[in-house]
C-alpha cells in the first residue's frame, strides 16, 4: 500500500460572505475576507490516491493520466477564475478553502479508479492550508 | 556598503485589460489574465535598500522602521484588496506586476533616508517576477 | 471533518544538556547542541485542529481567533528568546524539539473551543521537525 | 509518543521500463521516463520514526545515528548514481518512487531499535511524491 | 526599465567527464559526478528578459510568448533527456552548469526582440547555481 | 564570464547589543534582538564567485574544493555556535547580518584563486537578508 501524491497551482480570486447575513456580521465573521471587492491567491492543491503497486509497472497508477483528470475537473474550471461567480461547482457555497477542498473531493473522487482517493490539501497560501479526507462525523471515532 | 532585503507577502484580486481596447484585442493580449471577474495571487514583495553599516549599531537602517514603512505605504492598502478598483495609488493603471512594481518604488522611495532604496521585487508567483530598480532608459548603457 | 492547519514562526535559542549528566556524557548525548553558549534556530510552527465545517460560514473555526490564541499562549512566548531560561512553562524541560512540541500542545489544547487539537508540527530546521498528536503509548496500538 | 523526522537529499538518474514490455508498451506505460538513455532527479527523502521521549534526554533517539544510519544504508549507495545499473539493491526492480521508497523502508527497518521505523516519504520533484508506512493490504481496512 | 523572469523547470541526468582526460584525471576532476552510469537532478531555469514597459499593455513583453520560446527552444529538448546524448545542441560539450546556461542563452538570445535578454539563472540543486549574462572578459571592468 | 554560487546553512545565536550604550538605547535601537538571554536563527549563507569557465573541466572552478574553504573557514567556526562569544573573528563586532557577512568576506577573499569572490548573500530568516559585495562608498557611483 502506497500514498502517491500530485501537486498542482491555481490562482483565483474570492470573496467570503454569506448573503443571508448583515454587512455588520459578515464582516465580523469573514474579516479582511469580506472585503466587497474580492482578493486572491495562488492555491496550491495536493490530490493523494492510495493504492498497491503493480508489479508489471511498479506503480500505482499512471500519474499522466491522474494529471490529466484533476486538470480537467478541477484545475481548468478555477484557475484564473473568480471563484464566486465563474465556477458552477461553486455555486451557492462560500468559497473558504474548506469548503473548495470538499468540492474537489467531490469532482474527482467518481473518477480515480486505480487506487483510492484519500485525501485532498488546498493551501491557501503556506501559512493557511485545510485537508479533507473524505470523512464525515459519523465515521471517526 | 551593504544591500539588505525585507520580505513581505499580500494577497489580492486583479484584472488585466486595457478600456480603450476591443474585447477581442484585451483577450488575445492578456489571455487568462483577462477574465472579466478577475483572479488573484499571494504576492511576495522584497525591498532592498543600499546604505554603509552604521558603526554604532552594526545596521544600515532599522529594519522595524522599515517593516513599518512599508506596511503602511504599501502592504495596507493592497493587503486583501481589489488592485483594480480598491487602491487609490494604482487607479488608471493596468495591474501588471511591472506597474504595481513601479508605483511601488513611487510610494516608498522618497521616505528612505538612511540608505538608499535600489531594488523593489514582486513575486506574482514563484513562476513569474519582476525586478524595478528605479532606472530609466536614458540612465542605462 | 476537515483539518486546518495555522503555519507561524519564530526564532530562539537553546542548549540541550541533562544537569544531572556529566559533561562528558552531556557531550555525547547532545553532540553540537551541547554547545555551553548554545545555539539558535528560526522554528516553525504548524498547528491544526479538526472540526466539521459550519454551514453558516464555511469554516471550522475562526483562523483570526486560532492565530491570536497561538501567539498569546505560544509565540509571544518564545520568540526572539532563550529556551532554556527566558520561557516559564518550560523550565526544568531539556528544550529539545520533541519537549517543545508537547509543551505548545498542552498550553493550547484547554482553549480550543470550536474543533478539536488534532496536531502540532514543530520544524528545527528544514532538516529535522516533529509531530506531536496527544497520544499516548497507551491509546496506540 | 512522537513522530521525528530527518529530510536528507541525493541526486540519480533513473529509466523507467519492464523488459518484458515491447518498446511500444513501454513508451505507452511510462512516458517521457521511457526515454531510453534516462533522465533523473534531484530526490527528497524523509524518514519518520515513531516512539517515546526518553526523559534523560528529551530524545525519541539519537538524530546523529539516524542519519549516519541513513545515509550508510541508503544516500551512499544511490547519491549521485543511476538507479537502475549501480544499486545492488535496487537490482530487478523497476526504480518508480514507489518501488524505492519500499526498497529504502526494507534497508532500514531492521535498523531501527530506538522508536519504531513509520515512514519513508520520497519527493521525485516539488509535484510528486510517495508515502509507504510499511502497509499491505490486509493490514488495512 | 523592468526586469521580468520566468522560471520553469526540467529533469535530467548528465555525466561529466573529458574524454581526453585519463579515467584518473576525470575521477578527481569531476568526483561524484563522474559516476560513469550518470546521475541527474531537477534543474530549475530562470530567465530574465529587460525592457521598458509599454504602456498600452502594462506589460515589457508578452510572458505567454516568452514560456512558448523558452519551452520550444530549451525545456522541450532537455526535459527527460540524457544531457551528454540526447541534445543536439550540447554534443561535445561538458554538460556543466556552467556550459548549459551558456548554451541556452545561445539558444534563446535571437530570439527575444522585446525587451533584451539579460540574464540565464540554472539551479542544479537549491544548493548550487549559475548565472550567465552574456558577459565576456572583455566587457568587464 | 560565469557566477557561480554554493548554498550553506548554519544555526546560531546571538544578541544585538552595544556595550557602550545605556540598557534603554540598546532597548529601542535592537529592540527584540536585544533580549540579554539572546535568540538565534538557522543562517542561509550563499556565496557567489565569478570566473570564466575552463574548456577543459567546463567549471569556472572546483566547487567541492569551494565548499571545503567555505566549512572550514566559516562553517565550522559559526555553526552550533553562540556569534557573540565562541566566535574570535566576530569578536568586539555586533554580530548583525551586516556585520556578519562583511567578515565572511574577508575571511575567505584572500584564499579564492580561481575566479573572483563577488557576493556573500546572508539569510537571518526568509524575510531579512544581506548581500555584501566587497564594495566602499569611494567605489561606487
Amino acid at each position: 500500500m502506497i500514498y502517491i501524491t500530485r501537486r498542482l497551482e491555481f490562482c483565483a480570486s474570492h470573496r467570503l460572505f454569506n448573503p443571508s447575513f448583515s454587512d455588520e456580521k459578515n464582516a465580523a465573521t469573514f474579516g479582511l475576507c469580506n472585503n466587497p471587492n474580492g482578493h486572491g491567491h495562488n492555491y496550491v492543491l495536493e490530490v493523494t490516491v492510495k493504492g498497491e503497486v503493480d508489479p508489471e509497472t511498479g506503480m500505482v497508477l499512471d500519474l499522466k493520466a491522474l494529471k490529466k483528470l484533476i486538470n480537467e475537473k478541477i484545475i481548468d474550471r478555477v484557475d484564473h477564475k473568480n471563484l464566486n461567480v465563474d465556477v458552477d461547482f461553486l455555486q451557492g457555497v462560500i468559497p473558504t478553502a474548506e469548503n473548495i477542498a470538499i468540492k474537489f473531493w467531490e469532482r474527482i473522487k467518481p473518477h480515480i479508479h486505480n487506487g483510492t482517493l484519500c485525501e485532498i490539501k488546498l493551501y491557501e497560501s503556506e501559512r493557511n492550508f485545510v485537508i479533507y479526507r473524505g470523512e464525515s462525523i459519523e465515521s471517526i471515532h
